[in-house]
């Protein structure tokens, strides 16, 4: 399958000016934790900021404000990465092609930066400069901090623990929902957001998220079978090595890959009532489950 | 010294009130990570919650609405704590003489723990029980994400961190800094939250919260050298075997309690304009310096 030109031209601009946005966040910060800070940020697909930006280009927002908010998000996600590569979490060393954090700096370094991303996050959204309105800008904290906490992204990341050391197998089902709250729901939120900033009702954009959300984490564990680690810019070939029961060690490479493309026409189809204007997000959707990293 | 015996009835309520809230607005969470948090927001002082309760009846803020930014703040606290007490921190056994998070669970429940705290506050503090107003509640986010982020709290650990392999001991400005960012800025907070709350000015409060700050620092500076480990619910003697420069070390033990109780009559200067309304804020700060744990 190949990607639609327009697509990769909107998330490489979209990649450019999240990176600025974070760049003219955090430059007021100093010392070595807001320099693993900015080293966390870079890089990256920026999907989440992604879906924020269009998602709320549905709804005509300026898009320096929706860049505020994608920035937050990947502040978020890159904290949730910092941690989860530490030592005592999943031990990685490289991440987006580069040393993890606490390989490049030290464990303590690592705590910080990723506990100082995620306040910054929140910070970002609670300021005027985010939006005028002070009930979006509380609606925004209260959303992201009920996605990322534990009750959604932690809650999913101990269940990924606790299965780690379990005596058998998760089941399919348990998968899924592992997956929807350590993954779903923070590509979720920044579909919601996008509504939120539009001022508009959230539910179709809150569907194809649910079946984008399973797609990626689908992709993900394809990746890991079949995927070149230097592409891929982490290790491969761990959930294996761990014993650990994915989708694809249950279902199988082939009917994994089915199944992500069955949710693939979900999403599109969820987003039908937005017409033409959603093209690029039926777009996100196809290059989730066929992207090489 | 003896305290006031209205202070401590006054704080044994705050302490029991913050806990039920606490087990109230955690409830809705399971599983280990949600029992670690529980864990590490039980007993600790309670300084931080009892100076959001006080300084917002000063301005005849309903309790209910304080109690929330008090369990916000304590969270905060908490999780400061846990990370703190990592091995790859302070590596701390014993906390409020309990198995710190890490040694009674383990590293990743405690990053965990830590990180759900965390993003728990910030979704007290923006949901509408909160506060009707969204204004504040934004604020109240705001606010607290400055003072405990890179800027903030986070910045005076890394300076901590910095200052125990830097070549020349810290200098008394150096500390003053590193302290005014690491433990002054969460207990300057609480005070502007009850300015906040009751659409006061805060700047007598902040004032005040300066000074306590300040002596709080140098008490448990002092407690660290004349304490007792059982009683302080935590080692005593880490600064002096870690060749740590304190305001203990420099100033020495007399000059070091002349100066705290000098910040306390300032403090309490700062207050002066609420009159006798401000009685347990007054007493507050002698105990900050009095306290033995």
């Amino acid at each position: 399958m190949t990607l639609a030109l327009p697509l990769m031209t909107a998330l490489a601009t979209a990649q450019s000016d999240i990176q600025t946005t974070l760049d003219t966040l955090l430059s007021p910060f100093d010392g070595p934790v807001a320099e693993a800070m900015r080293y966390a940020v870079s890089g990256g697909k920026r999907l989440r900021g992604f879906l924020v930006l269009e998602t709320a280009a549905l709804f005509d927002v300026p898009r320096g404000r929706a860049l505020r908010v994608a920035a937050a998000i990947e502040a978020i996600h890159a904290y949730s990465l910092i941690h989860d590569d530490l030592p005592c979490m999943d031990d990685d060393d490289l991440r987006r092609g580069q040393p993890t954090v606490h390989r490049k700096w030290d464990e303590a370094t690592a705590v910080l930066a990723g506990d100082a991303l995620q306040t910054f996050a929140f910070e970002v959204l609670a300021d005027p400069a985010t939006d005028s309105d002070p009930g979006l800008r509380a609606d925004l904290v209260l959303t992201l901090a009920q996605a990322s906490g534990a009750a959604g992204m932690v809650r999913g990341q101990a269940l990924d623990i606790a299965a780690e050391t379990a005596q058998t197998p998760l089941t399919l089902g348990q998968i899924t929902e592992l997956q929807r709250q350590k993954t779903g729901r923070l590509l979720e939120w920044p579909c919601r957001a996008g509504a939120i900033l539009g001022r508009a009702d959230p539910a179709p954009l809150l569907a194809y998220a649910a079946e984008l959300g399973l797609a990626f984490q689908i992709a993900d564990d394809l990746l890991d079978v079949t995927g070149d680690a230097e592409t891929v810019g982490k290790a491969v070939g761990k959930d294996a090595d761990a014993g650990k029961a994915t989708f694809v060690s249950i279902l199988g490479v082939d009917a994994a890959r089915a199944r992500a493309e069955d949710l693939v026409k979900s999403a599109q189809g969820a987003i039908l009532p937005y017409g033409h204007r959603a093209a690029t997000l039926a777009q996100i959707a196809e290059y989730v489950v066929t992207r090489d990293k």
